[in-house]
């Protein structure tokens, strides 16, 4: 099976204009074939802020109504996707940006729960996931750079977590392809200590997690993160969490 | 050979909810292949605005200044390409959002002007134009949306005007396919008085064109979009000017 990395990168590799040459000049090295996956980091909160829409965040999720679909559209879908590709093109890499809507890409459901109201936020099934037409792009040597945004085949489209979006991604693809998922950050990978990078740990089993989650080592937005990847690494998909600026380095935590 | 239709529509449908609907309902009505092409209407200029940045426009074109260059790689390429995907997928037509950097589709070079900096705006050449991957979209049933935006292969967005878009794209699969542009505006197409639907030219020459030009009765943004259409007629490809409200009926006015 050919080869397939699928990368997802934050907020603060793309806040960064230098820091995001490096990171795609980086991504585009690696063997084999690839997709990118981002969200909208600042930008989408700053927009907000300068058209007076204040941001609303519930466990670490936005909630979004009209007015911040509309921006998290126009970020994620427009300003950061096209700049994205733009500068892959420029350094030879064939890339395509797609949200979730694009060619069918990802069907989503708007989010229901039965306290909280997230506004246009998406969920979706791994098993409707369209990889037909990832697969046609992937065989044209074209390098798919997916937004976090889904649709819900009624013509809305709807915000989806960008970490879930990459490792849905990945699962689907992982009968096709030798695939591994990345998760690029601003720290080295998982620390036992967040503020001290030699807390590293290099390699993370199940059985660790829980434990450091139960003793609060791993909390706040590394538990949906590591959710998400040992999800997965159960479907057979290497999973390594790395810092942004050192993709092609072997410094990161690898799920074993 | 297969038949092609690439529509292009102005921004007083996308300006409107329910005409935008009415008009996307029309074009998956079309039979055969076919295009999208679209800029941005008014929500561009709102966005600027809301921004505090004045918008300037030199003979009818937008200067582009890097501030604005942002808001139309929002407004078009996120915002209102994503919105007319949805709502396609919503209607049970494949679509597919493009920029011209999306999959290398339309490489341009920022316009060198003699006395007016147009700022980042592009131009390309019809024999740039990324056909392969077009065709590609097209026998898999997948329908292209194209926003008005291209980039300079080093890492730039470039603001491009639609209707020029357009008739490129027209005129690049017109060996590959039985290839029919139409341009969708307000009026029911080419009219002698602009204030009366009346004076509507049911066909239009080149020769009869050049007289209305010279005394006038044809003028202003009229000029480009005929002198687009007119060179792509030139290429064996069906020129229509009609309606967006009235994309399936015979009214508007047919080039000769």
């Amino acid at each position: 099976m050919d080869k397939l990395t699928v990368v997802k990168i934050g907020g603060q590799v793309i806040d960064n204009a230098s820091d995001l040459k490096q990171f795609l000049s980086s991504f585009r090295a690696l063997p084999g074939r690839k997709i990118l996956v981002h969200g909208g980091g600042k930008k989408a909160t700053e927009l907000s802020k300068k058209l007076g829409i204040e941001p609303r965040m519930i466990n670490g999720r936005r909630i979004t109504d009209g007015n911040t679909l509309e921006v998290v559209t126009m970020v994620y879908g427009g300003l950061v996707n096209k700049n994205i590709v733009a500068q892959l093109q420029a350094i030879g890499e064939n890339a395509i940006g797609l949200s979730g809507a694009d060619g069918n890409l990802i069907p989503a459901t708007k989010r229901v729960h039965p306290t909280i109201d997230f506004g246009f936020v998406g969920d979706f099934e791994v098993a409707n996931i369209n990889t037909v037409l990832l697969r046609s792009l992937l065989v044209q040597n074209i390098t798919p750079v997916c937004c976090a945004l889904t649709h819900d085949g009624l013509g809305n489209m709807l915000n989806t977590n960008a970490d879930t979006l990459a490792a849905g991604l990945a699962q689907s693809l992982a009968d096709q392809f030798d695939t591994e998922l990345v998760y690029c950050f601003e720290k080295n990978g998982v620390l036992t200590d967040i503020n001290d990078e030699s807390s590293l740990l290099s390699e993370l089993s199940f059985t660790t997690y829980q434990e450091l989650k139960g003793n609060g080592k791993i909390a706040d937005g590394m538990i949906p993160k590591l959710d998400n990847a040992f999800q997965t690494h159960e479907k057979g998909v290497g999973v390594t969490i790395k810092n942004a600026l050192q993709l092609n380095e072997t410094i990161g935590t690898q799920l074993i």
